[in-house]
Protein backbone atom coordinates (compact mmCIF):
# COMPACT_ATOMS: atom_id res chain seq x y z
CA UNK A 1 0.00 0.00 0.00
CA UNK A 2 3.00 2.74 0.68
CA UNK A 3 4.41 3.05 -2.46
CA UNK A 4 0.33 3.96 -4.24
CA UNK A 5 0.92 7.64 -2.43
CA UNK A 6 4.39 8.68 -3.95
CA UNK A 7 2.34 6.89 -7.48
CA UNK A 8 -1.20 9.17 -7.59
CA UNK A 9 1.19 12.13 -6.13
CA UNK A 10 3.11 11.93 -9.61
CA UNK A 11 0.13 11.08 -11.81
CA UNK A 12 -1.50 14.29 -10.32
CA UNK A 13 1.73 16.19 -10.64
CA UNK A 14 1.65 14.96 -14.39
CA UNK A 15 -1.88 15.58 -14.36
CA UNK A 16 -1.07 19.20 -13.31
CA UNK A 17 1.29 19.87 -15.59
CA UNK A 18 -0.45 18.96 -18.56
CA UNK A 19 -3.53 20.83 -17.55
CA UNK A 20 -1.50 23.96 -17.46
CA UNK A 21 0.44 23.17 -20.55
CA UNK A 22 -2.88 22.87 -22.26
CA UNK A 23 -4.57 26.44 -20.80
CA UNK A 24 -1.68 28.18 -21.62
CA UNK A 25 -1.57 27.17 -25.46
CA UNK A 26 -5.40 28.15 -25.72
CA UNK A 27 -4.54 31.08 -24.04
CA UNK A 28 -1.42 31.71 -26.27
CA UNK A 29 -3.51 30.95 -29.19
CA UNK A 30 -4.61 34.46 -29.29
CA UNK A 31 -1.11 36.43 -28.29
CA UNK A 32 1.45 35.43 -25.56
CA UNK A 33 0.35 39.10 -23.05
CA UNK A 34 -1.45 36.89 -21.17
CA UNK A 35 -1.04 37.06 -17.45
CA UNK A 36 0.15 34.33 -15.52
CA UNK A 37 -2.32 34.21 -13.05
CA UNK A 38 -4.73 33.66 -15.87
CA UNK A 39 -3.13 30.64 -16.84
CA UNK A 40 -3.51 29.32 -13.26
CA UNK A 41 -7.64 30.02 -13.18
CA UNK A 42 -7.61 28.46 -16.56
CA UNK A 43 -5.97 25.23 -15.67
CA UNK A 44 -7.22 25.46 -12.38
CA UNK A 45 -4.42 24.91 -10.07
CA UNK A 46 -3.35 27.93 -7.45
CA UNK A 47 -0.65 30.45 -8.81
CA UNK A 48 1.93 28.95 -6.50
CA UNK A 49 1.36 25.31 -8.55
CA UNK A 50 1.77 27.31 -11.63
CA UNK A 51 4.74 28.56 -10.51
CA UNK A 52 6.53 25.81 -8.94
CA UNK A 53 6.24 23.80 -12.03
CA UNK A 54 7.13 27.10 -14.55
CA UNK A 55 8.97 29.41 -12.31
CA UNK A 56 9.09 31.87 -15.22
CA UNK A 57 6.52 32.63 -18.19
CA UNK A 58 9.62 31.96 -20.89
CA UNK A 59 9.77 28.25 -19.34
CA UNK A 60 5.88 28.01 -19.95
CA UNK A 61 5.95 29.62 -23.46
CA UNK A 62 9.06 27.31 -24.66
CA UNK A 63 7.06 24.28 -22.93
CA UNK A 64 3.53 24.88 -24.07
CA UNK A 65 4.93 25.32 -27.66
CA UNK A 66 7.91 22.52 -27.61
CA UNK A 67 5.39 20.15 -28.95
CA UNK A 68 4.47 22.17 -32.12
CA UNK A 69 8.14 23.67 -32.36
CA UNK A 70 9.39 19.89 -32.70
CA UNK A 71 6.65 19.16 -35.61
CA UNK A 72 7.91 22.12 -37.35
CA UNK A 73 11.22 21.40 -37.54
CA UNK A 74 10.80 18.18 -38.42
CA UNK A 75 8.43 20.12 -41.89
CA UNK A 76 10.88 22.30 -42.54
CA UNK A 77 14.13 19.90 -42.37
CA UNK A 78 11.86 17.68 -44.60
CA UNK A 79 10.89 20.49 -47.07
CA UNK A 80 15.23 21.74 -47.19
CA UNK A 81 16.33 17.96 -47.76
CA UNK A 82 13.93 17.37 -51.41
CA UNK A 83 16.09 17.46 -54.13
CA UNK A 84 13.52 19.73 -55.32
CA UNK A 85 13.28 23.04 -53.87
CA UNK A 86 9.97 23.63 -55.00
CA UNK A 87 8.22 20.54 -53.93
CA UNK A 88 10.10 20.93 -50.70
CA UNK A 89 8.33 24.86 -50.39
CA UNK A 90 5.34 23.01 -51.36
CA UNK A 91 5.28 20.34 -49.01
CA UNK A 92 6.11 23.07 -46.21
CA UNK A 93 3.08 25.04 -46.77
CA UNK A 94 0.62 21.82 -46.66
CA UNK A 95 2.30 20.42 -43.86
CA UNK A 96 2.40 23.09 -41.87
CA UNK A 97 -1.49 24.35 -42.80
CA UNK A 98 -2.16 20.79 -41.59
CA UNK A 99 -0.15 21.40 -38.11
CA UNK A 100 -2.52 24.19 -37.56
CA UNK A 101 -5.77 22.94 -38.88
CA UNK A 102 -5.27 20.26 -35.44
CA UNK A 103 -3.46 22.81 -33.31
CA UNK A 104 -4.50 26.98 -33.31
CA UNK A 105 -1.54 27.83 -31.29
CA UNK A 106 0.64 26.70 -33.68
CA UNK A 107 0.67 30.11 -35.61
CA UNK A 108 0.91 32.02 -32.46
CA UNK A 109 4.27 30.13 -31.80
CA UNK A 110 5.33 30.94 -34.94
CA UNK A 111 4.61 34.43 -35.47
CA UNK A 112 5.37 35.96 -31.73
CA UNK A 113 8.87 36.90 -30.44
CA UNK A 114 9.92 36.47 -27.02
CA UNK A 115 13.04 37.28 -26.76
CA UNK A 116 14.00 36.04 -23.06
CA UNK A 117 13.14 32.62 -24.08
CA UNK A 118 15.86 31.26 -25.48
CA UNK A 119 15.05 27.78 -26.68
CA UNK A 120 12.03 28.64 -28.34
CA UNK A 121 13.75 31.64 -29.96
CA UNK A 122 16.54 29.53 -31.16
CA UNK A 123 13.80 26.93 -32.74
CA UNK A 124 11.72 29.45 -34.13
CA UNK A 125 14.64 31.50 -36.26
CA UNK A 126 15.68 27.41 -37.56
CA UNK A 127 12.16 27.09 -38.37
CA UNK A 128 11.79 30.75 -40.71
CA UNK A 129 15.78 30.72 -41.46
CA UNK A 130 15.15 27.20 -43.03
CA UNK A 131 11.95 28.34 -45.11
CA UNK A 132 13.62 31.61 -46.50
CA UNK A 133 16.46 29.33 -47.87
CA UNK A 134 14.29 26.88 -49.51
CA UNK A 135 12.47 29.76 -50.66
CA UNK A 136 15.60 31.37 -52.15
CA UNK A 137 15.93 28.01 -53.76
CA UNK A 138 12.48 27.80 -55.35
CA UNK A 139 12.92 31.20 -56.45
CA UNK A 140 16.21 30.76 -58.15
CA UNK A 141 15.10 27.32 -59.64
CA UNK A 142 12.18 30.18 -61.52
CA UNK A 143 9.01 28.50 -59.56
CA UNK A 144 8.32 30.39 -56.57
CA UNK A 145 7.44 34.02 -57.87
CA UNK A 146 10.14 36.19 -56.98
CA UNK A 147 7.66 38.91 -55.23
CA UNK A 148 7.48 36.50 -52.42
CA UNK A 149 8.55 36.98 -49.06
CA UNK A 150 8.62 35.01 -45.55
CA UNK A 151 6.07 36.89 -44.22
CA UNK A 152 3.83 35.76 -46.97
CA UNK A 153 4.27 32.40 -45.17
CA UNK A 154 2.85 33.95 -41.94
CA UNK A 155 0.06 35.95 -43.58
CA UNK A 156 -1.25 31.91 -45.11
CA UNK A 157 -0.90 30.78 -41.83
CA UNK A 158 -3.08 33.23 -39.94
CA UNK A 159 -5.22 33.27 -42.93
CA UNK A 160 -5.28 29.46 -42.36
CA UNK A 161 -6.37 29.93 -38.55
CA UNK A 162 -9.19 31.68 -39.73
CA UNK A 163 -10.51 29.48 -41.50
CA UNK A 164 -13.56 27.18 -38.90
CA UNK A 165 -15.02 23.93 -39.99
CA UNK A 166 -18.27 22.20 -38.66
CA UNK A 167 -16.27 19.07 -38.12
CA UNK A 168 -12.51 18.47 -37.38
CA UNK A 169 -12.55 16.15 -40.99
CA UNK A 170 -13.96 19.26 -42.71
CA UNK A 171 -11.69 21.45 -41.25
CA UNK A 172 -8.65 19.07 -42.27
CA UNK A 173 -10.18 19.23 -46.01
CA UNK A 174 -10.89 22.71 -45.73
CA UNK A 175 -7.06 23.83 -45.13
CA UNK A 176 -6.19 21.27 -47.49
CA UNK A 177 -7.40 23.06 -50.69
CA UNK A 178 -6.55 26.94 -48.87
CA UNK A 179 -2.71 25.11 -48.93
CA UNK A 180 -3.52 24.20 -52.84
CA UNK A 181 -4.71 27.75 -53.31
CA UNK A 182 -1.91 29.33 -51.34
CA UNK A 183 0.82 26.87 -53.49
CA UNK A 184 -1.41 28.25 -57.01
CA UNK A 185 -0.92 32.03 -55.50
CA UNK A 186 2.79 31.51 -54.69
CA UNK A 187 4.14 30.09 -58.05
CA UNK A 188 5.56 31.84 -60.38
CA UNK A 189 3.63 32.78 -63.61
CA UNK A 190 4.00 35.14 -66.31
CA UNK A 191 0.59 36.48 -66.28
CA UNK A 192 0.67 37.56 -63.38
CA UNK A 193 0.30 41.11 -62.03
CA UNK A 194 2.93 41.91 -59.17
CA UNK A 195 1.48 41.75 -55.41
CA UNK A 196 0.81 45.04 -52.87
CA UNK A 197 3.18 46.19 -50.61
CA UNK A 198 4.48 43.84 -48.01
CA UNK A 199 3.41 43.32 -44.59
CA UNK A 200 5.39 42.63 -42.05
CA UNK A 201 3.70 40.41 -39.85
CA UNK A 202 6.97 38.35 -37.77
CA UNK A 203 8.27 41.31 -35.55
CA UNK A 204 11.91 42.32 -36.97
CA UNK A 205 14.11 40.74 -34.72
CA UNK A 206 12.80 37.17 -35.88
CA UNK A 207 12.70 37.57 -39.57
CA UNK A 208 16.37 35.98 -40.68
CA UNK A 209 18.47 39.58 -41.41
CA UNK A 210 19.07 38.22 -45.38
CA UNK A 211 15.23 39.38 -45.73
CA UNK A 212 15.77 42.45 -44.82
CA UNK A 213 16.58 45.97 -46.63
CA UNK A 214 20.11 47.50 -47.43
CA UNK B 1 -37.80 72.64 -21.54
CA UNK B 2 -40.60 70.13 -22.42
CA UNK B 3 -39.77 69.52 -25.90
CA UNK B 4 -36.51 68.18 -24.42
CA UNK B 5 -37.46 65.28 -22.49
CA UNK B 6 -39.17 63.47 -25.64
CA UNK B 7 -35.88 64.50 -27.30
CA UNK B 8 -33.75 62.61 -24.64
CA UNK B 9 -35.84 59.67 -24.48
CA UNK B 10 -35.47 59.39 -28.51
CA UNK B 11 -31.88 59.74 -28.16
CA UNK B 12 -31.73 57.35 -25.35
CA UNK B 13 -33.54 55.06 -27.22
CA UNK B 14 -31.31 55.28 -30.28
CA UNK B 15 -28.44 54.96 -28.44
CA UNK B 16 -30.30 51.66 -27.19
CA UNK B 17 -30.66 50.36 -30.53
CA UNK B 18 -26.95 51.14 -31.28
CA UNK B 19 -25.89 49.61 -28.72
CA UNK B 20 -27.91 46.19 -29.24
CA UNK B 21 -27.03 46.36 -32.42
CA UNK B 22 -23.37 46.53 -31.81
CA UNK B 23 -23.30 43.82 -29.48
CA UNK B 24 -25.51 41.63 -31.94
CA UNK B 25 -22.62 41.96 -34.58
CA UNK B 26 -19.92 41.35 -32.28
CA UNK B 27 -21.60 37.91 -30.80
CA UNK B 28 -23.12 36.94 -34.51
CA UNK B 29 -18.80 37.31 -35.28
CA UNK B 30 -18.73 34.02 -34.05
CA UNK B 31 -21.69 32.65 -35.09
CA UNK B 32 -25.50 33.07 -35.37
CA UNK B 33 -25.90 30.70 -32.49
CA UNK B 34 -26.21 33.20 -29.45
CA UNK B 35 -29.10 33.19 -26.96
CA UNK B 36 -31.03 36.54 -27.18
CA UNK B 37 -30.25 36.98 -23.44
CA UNK B 38 -26.48 37.39 -24.11
CA UNK B 39 -26.85 39.62 -26.60
CA UNK B 40 -28.98 41.71 -24.36
CA UNK B 41 -26.47 41.36 -21.60
CA UNK B 42 -23.71 42.84 -23.77
CA UNK B 43 -25.26 45.55 -24.89
CA UNK B 44 -25.97 46.43 -21.13
CA UNK B 45 -29.96 46.66 -21.99
CA UNK B 46 -32.30 44.77 -20.09
CA UNK B 47 -34.05 41.97 -22.25
CA UNK B 48 -37.42 43.25 -22.14
CA UNK B 49 -35.87 46.58 -23.66
CA UNK B 50 -33.91 43.89 -26.36
CA UNK B 51 -37.58 42.66 -27.44
CA UNK B 52 -39.14 45.85 -27.48
CA UNK B 53 -36.97 46.64 -29.81
CA UNK B 54 -35.90 43.28 -32.27
CA UNK B 55 -39.86 40.82 -31.50
CA UNK B 56 -37.65 38.02 -32.91
CA UNK B 57 -33.89 36.45 -33.37
CA UNK B 58 -34.71 37.09 -37.58
CA UNK B 59 -35.28 39.97 -36.80
CA UNK B 60 -32.19 41.61 -34.89
CA UNK B 61 -30.22 39.28 -37.41
CA UNK B 62 -31.43 41.17 -40.69
CA UNK B 63 -30.86 44.65 -39.26
CA UNK B 64 -26.99 43.64 -37.73
CA UNK B 65 -26.31 42.66 -40.79
CA UNK B 66 -27.95 45.30 -42.83
CA UNK B 67 -25.15 47.65 -43.61
CA UNK B 68 -22.94 44.93 -44.41
CA UNK B 69 -25.53 43.31 -46.70
CA UNK B 70 -26.18 46.36 -48.55
CA UNK B 71 -22.31 47.04 -49.23
CA UNK B 72 -21.79 43.76 -50.31
CA UNK B 73 -24.60 44.04 -52.96
CA UNK B 74 -23.09 47.43 -54.09
CA UNK B 75 -19.99 45.35 -54.51
CA UNK B 76 -21.37 42.76 -56.05
CA UNK B 77 -23.38 44.73 -58.63
CA UNK B 78 -20.28 46.84 -59.70
CA UNK B 79 -18.49 43.50 -60.46
CA UNK B 80 -21.74 42.34 -63.04
CA UNK B 81 -21.19 45.76 -64.45
CA UNK B 82 -17.97 45.56 -65.46
CA UNK B 83 -17.45 44.43 -69.13
CA UNK B 84 -14.61 42.29 -68.19
CA UNK B 85 -16.27 39.67 -66.32
CA UNK B 86 -12.48 38.91 -64.98
CA UNK B 87 -12.16 42.18 -63.70
CA UNK B 88 -15.39 42.37 -61.55
CA UNK B 89 -14.48 39.04 -60.42
CA UNK B 90 -11.11 40.19 -59.09
CA UNK B 91 -12.94 43.58 -58.00
CA UNK B 92 -15.63 41.77 -55.66
CA UNK B 93 -12.60 39.42 -54.27
CA UNK B 94 -10.67 42.66 -53.40
CA UNK B 95 -13.36 44.77 -51.78
CA UNK B 96 -14.93 41.91 -50.27
CA UNK B 97 -12.16 41.34 -48.33
CA UNK B 98 -11.70 45.05 -47.84
CA UNK B 99 -14.75 45.14 -46.46
CA UNK B 100 -14.36 42.51 -43.99
CA UNK B 101 -10.92 44.21 -42.73
CA UNK B 102 -13.11 46.76 -41.21
CA UNK B 103 -15.78 44.71 -39.88
CA UNK B 104 -15.87 40.64 -39.00
CA UNK B 105 -19.10 40.26 -38.83
CA UNK B 106 -18.94 40.30 -42.30
CA UNK B 107 -18.33 36.58 -43.11
CA UNK B 108 -20.60 35.78 -40.52
CA UNK B 109 -23.50 37.28 -42.68
CA UNK B 110 -22.61 35.53 -45.83
CA UNK B 111 -21.87 32.10 -44.36
CA UNK B 112 -24.58 31.50 -41.93
CA UNK B 113 -27.85 30.64 -43.03
CA UNK B 114 -31.33 31.62 -41.29
CA UNK B 115 -34.08 30.39 -42.90
CA UNK B 116 -36.75 32.76 -41.21
CA UNK B 117 -35.25 35.62 -41.40
CA UNK B 118 -36.47 36.27 -45.08
CA UNK B 119 -34.75 39.62 -45.83
CA UNK B 120 -31.47 38.68 -44.74
CA UNK B 121 -31.35 35.44 -46.50
CA UNK B 122 -32.85 37.37 -49.92
CA UNK B 123 -29.86 39.12 -49.63
CA UNK B 124 -27.42 36.70 -49.09
CA UNK B 125 -29.08 34.32 -51.74
CA UNK B 126 -28.66 37.90 -54.42
CA UNK B 127 -24.88 38.51 -53.23
CA UNK B 128 -24.10 34.77 -53.50
CA UNK B 129 -26.28 34.34 -56.66
CA UNK B 130 -24.56 37.38 -58.72
CA UNK B 131 -20.76 36.08 -57.45
CA UNK B 132 -21.25 32.64 -59.07
CA UNK B 133 -23.14 33.87 -61.99
CA UNK B 134 -19.90 36.50 -62.50
CA UNK B 135 -17.79 33.20 -61.47
CA UNK B 136 -19.55 31.51 -64.21
CA UNK B 137 -19.06 34.13 -67.24
CA UNK B 138 -14.84 34.81 -65.83
CA UNK B 139 -14.69 30.55 -66.53
CA UNK B 140 -15.99 31.20 -70.01
CA UNK B 141 -13.50 33.99 -70.81
CA UNK B 142 -10.90 31.62 -69.77
CA UNK B 143 -9.58 33.59 -66.80
CA UNK B 144 -10.95 31.61 -63.66
CA UNK B 145 -9.99 28.47 -63.45
CA UNK B 146 -12.62 25.49 -63.96
CA UNK B 147 -12.36 24.35 -60.98
CA UNK B 148 -13.11 27.39 -58.70
CA UNK B 149 -16.63 26.83 -56.90
CA UNK B 150 -18.36 29.64 -54.67
CA UNK B 151 -17.36 27.57 -51.57
CA UNK B 152 -14.17 28.95 -52.84
CA UNK B 153 -15.24 32.27 -51.98
CA UNK B 154 -16.33 31.83 -48.37
CA UNK B 155 -12.76 30.05 -48.15
CA UNK B 156 -10.73 33.30 -48.82
CA UNK B 157 -12.96 35.40 -46.70
CA UNK B 158 -12.88 33.23 -44.06
CA UNK B 159 -9.15 32.94 -43.98
CA UNK B 160 -9.16 36.84 -44.95
CA UNK B 161 -10.96 37.38 -41.14
CA UNK B 162 -8.01 35.19 -39.95
CA UNK B 163 -5.34 37.59 -40.22
CA UNK B 164 -5.14 39.92 -37.10
CA UNK B 165 -2.57 43.12 -37.79
CA UNK B 166 -1.06 45.14 -34.75
CA UNK B 167 -3.34 48.40 -36.71
CA UNK B 168 -5.89 49.04 -38.56
CA UNK B 169 -3.97 50.29 -41.28
CA UNK B 170 -1.45 47.48 -41.06
CA UNK B 171 -4.94 45.42 -41.35
CA UNK B 172 -5.86 46.52 -44.08
CA UNK B 173 -2.49 46.67 -45.87
CA UNK B 174 -2.32 42.95 -44.91
CA UNK B 175 -5.80 41.56 -46.24
CA UNK B 176 -5.01 43.91 -49.42
CA UNK B 177 -2.26 41.72 -49.98
CA UNK B 178 -3.80 38.30 -48.86
CA UNK B 179 -6.51 38.94 -51.87
CA UNK B 180 -4.28 39.56 -54.32
CA UNK B 181 -2.84 36.23 -53.73
CA UNK B 182 -6.43 34.83 -53.58
CA UNK B 183 -6.62 36.34 -56.94
CA UNK B 184 -3.49 35.03 -58.30
CA UNK B 185 -5.03 31.41 -57.28
CA UNK B 186 -7.73 31.65 -58.49
CA UNK B 187 -6.22 32.50 -61.81
CA UNK B 188 -6.63 29.53 -64.90
CA UNK B 189 -3.48 28.80 -65.53
CA UNK B 190 -1.64 25.55 -67.73
CA UNK B 191 0.30 24.46 -64.94
CA UNK B 192 -1.59 24.61 -62.14
CA UNK B 193 -2.23 21.29 -60.76
CA UNK B 194 -5.95 20.84 -60.12
CA UNK B 195 -7.26 21.88 -56.60
CA UNK B 196 -7.75 18.94 -53.66
CA UNK B 197 -11.85 18.01 -52.77
CA UNK B 198 -14.31 21.21 -52.53
CA UNK B 199 -15.58 22.00 -49.00
CA UNK B 200 -19.34 23.04 -48.57
CA UNK B 201 -18.72 25.89 -46.35
CA UNK B 202 -22.07 27.44 -47.09
CA UNK B 203 -24.76 25.70 -46.43
CA UNK B 204 -26.61 23.32 -48.49
CA UNK B 205 -30.07 25.55 -48.81
CA UNK B 206 -27.80 28.84 -49.54
CA UNK B 207 -25.81 27.71 -52.27
CA UNK B 208 -27.25 28.63 -55.98
CA UNK B 209 -29.01 25.14 -57.43
CA UNK B 210 -26.66 25.34 -60.72
CA UNK B 211 -23.65 24.83 -58.42
CA UNK B 212 -24.79 22.12 -57.21
CA UNK B 213 -24.35 18.28 -58.13
CA UNK B 214 -26.28 16.29 -60.97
Amino acid sequence: MTDRLPHALRSDALDNRERILEAARALFAEGLDVPMREVARRAGVAPATLYRRFPTKEMLVTEAFAEQMHACRAVVDEGLADPDPWHGFCLVIEKMCELQAHDRGFTAALISTFPNAVDFEARREYALTAIDELARRAKEAGRLRPDFVLDDVLLVLMANSGIHAASPTTQVTASRRFAALAISAFQASPDVPPLPPVVRLAPQASVPKRNQPG
